[in-house]
């Protein structure tokens, strides 16, 4: 470890300008700046962090475009670090809550070394018999917007019919496999062969399909759920709501987590069968983790155990190192990452 | 009135066939058959009746298409006569729960009399004290459908911003009323300075505008909700759903009554902007009344004071005469009705 108190040098990477489209590795820049390691005399309630693992996450698009009205993310500013969740060190702090040697996870910079200088929001990692990088996932933002989405807003019931799209994700693999805890009956979708055999061979899942491969989204769903589906999980928004509108039954529930298929277009998709909600009584709601952090003490108490006991198991996409992150985060758009994406900064 | 058992003329409404686009008055005819007043030898738990009022409302324009999926309600059958809601005289009874003199509200037929061989969904009229046209709007269907979209699906809450659009209909009205009583500040759009006059003016709305006249829905909706709108009573869909979804503010409620823009397009509109589901965490549901029957008694203990006492008032648009039925109910969906459509069948 570098000396505290010491400048050394700190890897960056770099939001170049607001973007349009798809994005691409080159909105992005890495650069090497430098850092004291020690939180500046007279900053109060400030931490330093040496990051660990940072999180890519589809929500980070919508930081990289120009927002043109209030939005419940800031945009990245350019010219300046990327930022997200992360798992980090504490090297130093003047806040009363953490000390040297934590382990924290929450909102960080895309760098070596970050000063935050309103770290209320880092939550202390209390458990370390996992893997740390499940704190960017299983047991961090997508974790918490799994449980909650699932629990909380779609209640299922044993036996009920739940669908879940981009079913392979950081949280779509999590949903499917609380539905099963459930009792569920659960079918997921996914972009490749690769992921479809790990939703079905590796989660659990009942039944899964490549939707690439399916002209009829609503047949495919038809096929899946010749009664229907009580419980849906929206993580992909445009077609595949639409096709899902037309097989929810009487009194479903969806629960509006993203919608991946929308983020990169000039123009969203429109939705065509939203009036399937009046006669069917749909309830839609929208989610943001942010919400339900309240929930984490009892989410640890069912997950940690459920890990441990490999009720529930969790696959991560790791790249190595800051310079691989940009490539990493514009994958997420393809569907290039097969599980969590997250970027190893430093092994502790 | 007609002697009992004898066979007297009985004029009906009949459905042409199906329809696409806009219903015009073409697709019913009048005739005239014959019925003889009495239920039938042997029929068991059925009723005679004599319709008073029928009511004319916008989800019949689905019932008028012919339904290729399953759909809460049943196409209307080529060549019988159109069912509805309306309010009727019972004239002879093999049902336990019913006698000859009661009047009931419920499903009955457009024409002079109607056999009902499973009237169990009919309910009994305890109170006269008030119009009995009342029954197939602010005391009916519509009324519980306003009752309890606003206050079981939306919890309003006193200060909270309510947009309610096609506000003068039949459900609007009180919509926009029964959120007053509950302290909120409430907006609604018509299709007319008349309608807009009778929301300011007649029902207490806070503020009002004519959509037709306003080029742009979503800056429209932001100069009369700056603040944004906390609960929005759909019942229009398409492009104003759109507009709205700009104008929610966090944690907003939308309860799905109706998509009258939608109903007679061959393909619907897109929605556009579900996306503010996510980030605004808003709640959408779709809303039947016949779900909420269960509140009727505790509905009528609210709304039957509140009428004597002048806190709420019901604006009708009545027409006279089964022949003019079918005008009435294509007027519904070019907005020629001023409030609640109801056709006349014959008083009492």
């Amino acid at each position: 470890m570098a000396n505290e108190g010491a400048s050394v040098s700190n890897k960056q990477v770099i939001f170049n300008n607001y973007v349009t489209g798809f994005p691409k590795e080159s909105d992005m820049k890495i650069t090497t700046g430098s850092i004291e390691l020690k939180v500046p005399e007279g900053s109060k309630d400030s931490v330093l962090l040496k990051n660990l693992y940072i999180s890519c996450d589809p929500y980070m698009r919508e930081r990289m475009s120009k927002l043109d009205r209030p939005s419940f993310v800031d945009s990245f500013k350019p010219g300046s670090p990327i930022n997200g969740y992360g798992v980090a060190k504490v090297l130093d702090s003047t806040h009363p809550k953490y000390e040297k040697g934590d382990l924290v996870w929450g909102f960080t910079g895309w760098e070596e070394y970050s000063l935050i200088t309103a770290p209320q929001l880092l939550i202390k990692i209390q458990h370390t018999d996992v893997p740390l990088s499940y704190y960017t996932g299983i047991l961090g933002m997508p974790g918490v917007t799994a449980y909650a989405g699932l629990y909380e807003i779609c209640s299922p019931k044993k036996g009920e019919y739940v669908y879940v799209s981009a079913a392979s994700g950081a949280v779509g693999q999590l949903v499917g496999q609380y539905a099963k805890l459930a009792g569920c009956y659960v079918v997921g979708s996914a972009g490749s062969k690769e992921k479809v055999d790990l939703l079905k061979n590796k989660f659990g899942f009942d039944d899964a399909f490549n939707y690439k491969e399916e002209p009829d989204l609503a047949a495919a769903l038809k096929r899946c759920f010749p009664e229907g589906i009580d419980i849906y999980f929206e993580n992909v928004g445009g077609k595949m709501l639409d096709a899902v509108l037309l097989n929810m039954r009487v009194r479903g529930r969806i629960a509006v987590c993203g919608m991946i298929s929308q983020y990169n277009l000039e123009k969203p998709e429109g939705v065509y069968n939203l009036a399937q909600v009046i006669g069917k009584r749909i309830r839609m709601e929208g989610l943001l983790a942010g919400d339900h952090y309240h929930l984490y003490p009892k989410f640890l108490e069912l997950v940690l155990p459920a890990i441990k006991e490999g009720k529930i198991v969790y696959v991560e996409d790791i790249a190595e190192g800051l310079e691989n992150a940009p490539t990493a985060l514009v994958g997420l758009f393809t569907g290039r990452n097969v599980g969590k994406q997250l970027v190893v900064v430093a092994r502790e």
